[in-house]
């Protein structure tokens, strides 16, 4: 398993963490929480938004305690052991095909994440690349929503999108992305070594990322609307290189 | 624009609006609430998990009021103008297309039913239907999932989907409900009237439907794990369908 959760206990360790930035998922208050000088941990917990916190009664706390000093709180962490691209790479060759790598320039919503996870591993791809700053690390909401493909399909995290994909040029490697004034993806050669790469949300793929790219691909449009949610564009360009592999 | 936001003012109306359970997305109550007598609205939010409410100072309510009334509540409600099945047909004979729509058998997911609605935009299908118990609804955060196509794809809500697949098979349409053990997609002939039928985002086209369908596609799954998101799937479906029709 490449993905766990992982019970914190006790005031220092859950501000630890939290101040650490780590992927800190829920945590749990007892409800004289003021009494008990949890106010510096309740500060810090407003400082993350996407951290969920409730009050509950000491019982409560008690049961679910795994060292018995709880201290009044207890949080639980998504731990996620990242892989390496170089992982990706042995693994394609291990199953003697070509590679195939979903890279993800900026994804930020963890719904899309978890959802593009899930199709990385159906399509069978090697592997998910995604970039360190900003966008969407692996949450508890990102491993529910890729429905237990976090544990089987590698995601590896690079600094810098544009040099990874120079790199793996070296390796033999064709880039496609997705984006609008490409050519049909029908009419692309997909069938070699590839990354599939797929742009933020709002503001796509970035321009330094595109000029790296070897191929850019549209799906047909024939709608009013600017483009397909991120996970469903991944989708549709995923099965294509399926398709085109299979024939 | 089939999509709007209505905003409602007053203990009274916003009362109403709650107990009708239409979808209110989101309400602003005076902080000093209490003193309001506000506390039959509070109770009625209780029941309503999925409507957010906050606990605002008076000026602020005072700028948003168009009435000058708000009586230290306002609410916002998602107004969503139906379709019937029958525009969609007709759209299709207008644009001198073979009809093709999306049924889906039971989305809970907001954001996948938004995404949908973007994807059946796109890749030019003529409509979407949806179920009218239980399933998801077109609330506010179904319409910003959508990117805006909610205004201009049309959804119907039809109260039996077996029996709108039987009157729709009368007209001429063929039915493809994705599931496993279906024949690949691409063996399939899709060219013809469809409507492309997706299932629950846990249990997958009910026994019922699965039996009207005249074909069941299955997506090449070559994971660990057992199905794609929903969204994800019908939007690798619908290209697959745009795709036959191409050429």
């Amino acid at each position: 398993m490449r993905y766990s959760e992982q019970q914190i206990e006790g005031r220092n360790a859950v501000l630890e963490a939290l101040r650490a930035s780590k992927s800190v998922d829920k945590v749990f208050l007892q409800d004289t929480a003021g009494e008990h000088g949890l106010d510096s941990i309740i500060r810090e917990l407003k400082k993350h938004p996407e951290t969920k916190y409730s009050f509950v009664k000491k019982e409560r706390l008690d049961g679910m305690s795994k060292t018995g000093k709880h201290q009044g709180v207890i949080a639980f962490i998504a731990a996620y052991e990242y892989a390496s691209v170089e992982d990706m790479l042995l693994e394609a060759e291990k199953r003697g095909e070509p590679p195939f790598l979903i890279i993800l320039d900026g994804i930020e919503d963890p719904h899309n994440l978890g959802a593009v996870i899930r199709t990385a591993n159906l399509c069978g791809a090697h592997g998910v690349i995604i970039r360190q700053d900003r966008a969407a690390g692996l949450t508890a909401t990102v491993a529910r929503a890729s429905a237990g493909a976090i544990n089987y399909t590698p995601v590896a995290k690079v600094k810098n999108i544009a040099r990874t994909i120079e790199e793996l040029k070296k390796r033999g490697l064709w880039f496609v992305c997705a984006d609008m004034g490409g050519e049909l993806m029908y009419e692309l050669d997909l069938k070699g070594p590839i990354g599939l790469v797929i742009g933020n949300e709002g503001s796509g793929v970035s321009e330094l990322v595109r000029k790296k790219c070897d191929m850019i691909a549209s799906i047909p449009m024939k709608g009013d609307i600017d483009s397909l949610n991120a996970s469903v564009a991944c989708g549709v360009l995923a099965y294509e290189i399926v398709r085109q592999r299979s024939f």
